[in-house]
C-alpha cells in the first residue's frame, strides 16, 4: 500500500435495541481470564454497578445468560461464562476478524488514488 | 434470517493521526448540498467553530484541501468542495457501503445458531 491509510472498525448488534459489542465483548473476556465479573470491572477501571449493568442489559436484549455466579467457597462471589456467551462471543470474534480483513483489503482498492506521505 | 440481528457499523480512516468518518463525511455532504459551512454546520446542530475545526484537522491529516471559500459576492462567506474532497468522499462511501453489504451476509452465516425473537 502506497499511502498509510488504516481503518478502525467498530461494529455493534443490535436485536430490537443495541446488544453486543466491543465493550461486552471486553468484559466478557476479562470475567472469562480473571474469574469474577468484580475482578473483570476493576481490571479495567469500571465500576462493578456499570459492569454489572452492562451484562444484565446484554442478556436481556440476546434473550440468554450470560454469566453464571457462583457464589460462597473460598474465594467466594466468582462468576464464568455460560457455554451459550461462549458460542456469541467466538462467532462474534470470527465475524469483526473477517470483517476488518475484508475492509482492509478493500481500502486498499478503493483509496488507491490517494498518496499522502 | 430467522434472528433480527442487526449491525451497526463505524469506521474511521487513519493516516498517522484520526482522519476521515462519519462526522466529517456528513460536514462535507452538508456543505456541498447548503453550499457553506456555516449553514452545514447550523444545519447539523454543530457550532460553527466545532465545523472548521472538523475541516482543518482532516485537511492537514489527509494532506490536502476539501474546501475552497468563496468570500465576497452577494451572500458572502459561501464554501464548496474541492475535487479532492469530492472523489474522497465517493472511494469512503463505496467501501463503507461495500463493508455493510460484506458483513451484512456474514452475520446472517456467523450467526446463524442465534435465535431470538
Amino acid at each position: 500500500m502506497d499511502n498509510n491509510l488504516t481503518a478502525k472498525i467498530r461494529i455493534h448488534l443490535f436485536t430490537h435495541d443495541k446488544c453486543f459489542g466491543p465493550g461486552i465483548y471486553q468484559v466478557l473476556e476479562k470475567v472469562d481470564k480473571l474469574g469474577s465479573l468484580r475482578s473483570a470491572a476493576a481490571d479495567m477501571n469500571m465500576s462493578y454497578s456499570k459492569a454489572w449493568k452492562m451484562v444484565k442489559t446484554c442478556e436481556e436484549n440476546l434473550g440468554f445468560k450470560l454469566l453464571i455466579s457462583s457464589t460462597g467457597g473460598k474465594n467466594g462471589g466468582g462468576a464464568h461464562i455460560t457455554d451459550e456467551a461462549h458460542a456469541f462471543m467466538e462467532a462474534y470474534e470470527q465475524y469483526v476478524a473477517k470483517v476488518n480483513a475484508f475492509s482492509e483489503e478493500l481500502l486498499k482498492e478503493k483509496f488507491n488514488f490517494y498518496k499522502n506521505s
